[in-house]
């Protein structure tokens, strides 16, 4: 699966994930309507809007994203029914051939970790049946609690040639909290890095690892670190866009090759059509403006990087 | 919910939680069978069994716990149809006036973790209706991002007057990876613990803050650290048992007023059955060998601390 999405990230010269984070306020009008008349103003009208904004977005852009990354928080506020919308977006990506990314930042220990895994990219068994409960690609995973957290991930991954990305600097303000914090003179975040680096080389593909990492765009300079002591990790980088994070300040992310990053933006391809630039398409055709908010992230990113 | 908990606590004198982490080989056959010939060898199934196996437990313990403590990754395994096993555990539990404890190691950012929130300990609006998704009265919340990640759950649990376990010292080998990390001579952990302490600080019961702490059985000295640094928090003590803490190292994590901790048991409560000291009850009475091991626990670390 990793080598997957790199070889689309270089056929499509397009080191872009489209996060998939609906709020019911993203979402036009004419769809939550027509929901809500079907199913009321219910969290079964709320997954059916949701669901179909995605599958908008979704068709607008497949063919020049090689990844999506639906924010399982976004779906799991609606209850059983938002999760619903949550698998039937996993399953619709994947039968546009899109790498899924599920933003799950889940983590526990041992067996609590392993049964994470096992739901969301391996197969649990019932009696003599084996079922693939939420199948994403990959999914993103908390590494707090060490090696016993992350390794389980790893485990199951390396059964289903899927994969995982570990948080090791996140992109929020206040990540530096505890991630900065100076272990003998160096913060915890590259401690956390070189562990990817280590935990990586247990699941290779042909040049990058499954085991990727999380490196927030708004601190550069940490990520130019990061990429050196993670030269094998596929680093996703959230933060562009709506949270303040500039295609200026990709490049240290990408290793010479030209990859080795991929960069997500959520509410600004999403919602790209309440901004001023993409406001001639109208909410009837939000996910036109989508895909043209997506070209010009690409052109953004590439040129820059 | 902190001042009902604290209150069952107290008048049971039962500072004891069940962990209600179901695998599929926990459950007797008697069960299992009756649900695969109802639902076949399904998700469907699996959360058949499941839940009926927690009803069971609830059945014949409620009555001597305050709290039950699901964790969500044993049912998220098993897909939609196990988290419809999670919501009506949950809700089965709280119909007998047990508190709920959602372990789901939720932790993410902004509008992100309000969402985790929203869904698990909150209300969620669809268009002009409220809904309350899962419902839990308390959930465990990963503290690795920052008070970017913590402080909108505690803004949700004011306006519902619920709570939150934040992870300090989690009961894991590998735990002390990054949490025992040296930071200017103190480990990380005792950073997290002072930043749990400041939260709940903002959102106090009558004695004990709606903000608690996860501190594992496992690490009694450092127990003994963070009840000071955190004197108004409720400690949440897994590894009691199966993992190997003993009700001789519990004393630390109570406060001179006997109270200040709840410790958590699962497999040692769920599965005693297996056990040879409760071996006599047979699978078909699963349910009252958990009764009999809870007894035994009270007895363990009320008679210890």
């Amino acid at each position: 699966m990793i080598n997957k999405l790199m070889s689309k990230i270089e056929k499509m010269n397009s080191p872009v994930v489209v996060g998939l984070d609906p709020m019911l306020s993203y979402i036009p009008e004419h769809i939550t309507k027509k929901a809500y008349a079907e199913f009321g103003e219910t969290l079964e009208g709320a997954g059916e809007a949701i669901w179909q904004f995605n599958k908008g977005i979704i068709d607008t852009t497949y063919d020049i994203i090689p990844a999506v990354k639906p924010q399982i928080a976004m779906y799991e506020q609606f209850g059983i029914e938002g999760l619903k919308a949550f698998k039937k977006t996993v399953d619709y990506a994947k039968s546009k051939d899109l790498v899924v990314i599920g933003d799950i930042k889940r983590g526990d220990i041992g067996s609590t970790s392993q049964a994470y895994a096992v739901g969301h990219v391996g197969t649990v068994t019932v009696g003599s049946k084996t079922y693939v409960p939420f199948d994403e690609d990959f999914v993103t995973v908390n590494p707090y609690l060490g090696t016993d957290g992350v390794k389980p991930f790893v485990d199951v991954c390396k059964e289903t040639n899927k994969g995982i990305f570990v948080l090791v600097k996140t992109s929020n303000p206040s990540s530096g909290e505890f991630q900065d914090q100076l272990v003998d003179g160096r913060p915890l975040y590259e401690l956390v890095g070189e562990q990817v680096a280590k935990w990586g080389e247990e699941h290779m593909g042909d040049n990058y690892s499954y085991v990727g990492a999380v490196v927030g765009a708004t601190y550069p300079e940490m990520g130019k670190v990061l990429r050196k002591i993670m030269p094998k990790t596929l680093i996703l980088v959230p933060g562009y866009g709506a949270q303040g994070g500039k295609a200026s300040d990709l490049a240290p992310y990408f290793n010479e090759d030209g990859l080795g990053a991929i960069v997500n933006s959520s509410r600004g391809i999403i919602c790209a059509y309440k901004q001023e630039a993409y406001s001639k398409f109208g909410a009837e055709n939000y996910a036109d403006a989508s895909r043209a908010a997506v070209e010009f992230m690409i052109k953004d990113i590439t040129e820059n990087i």
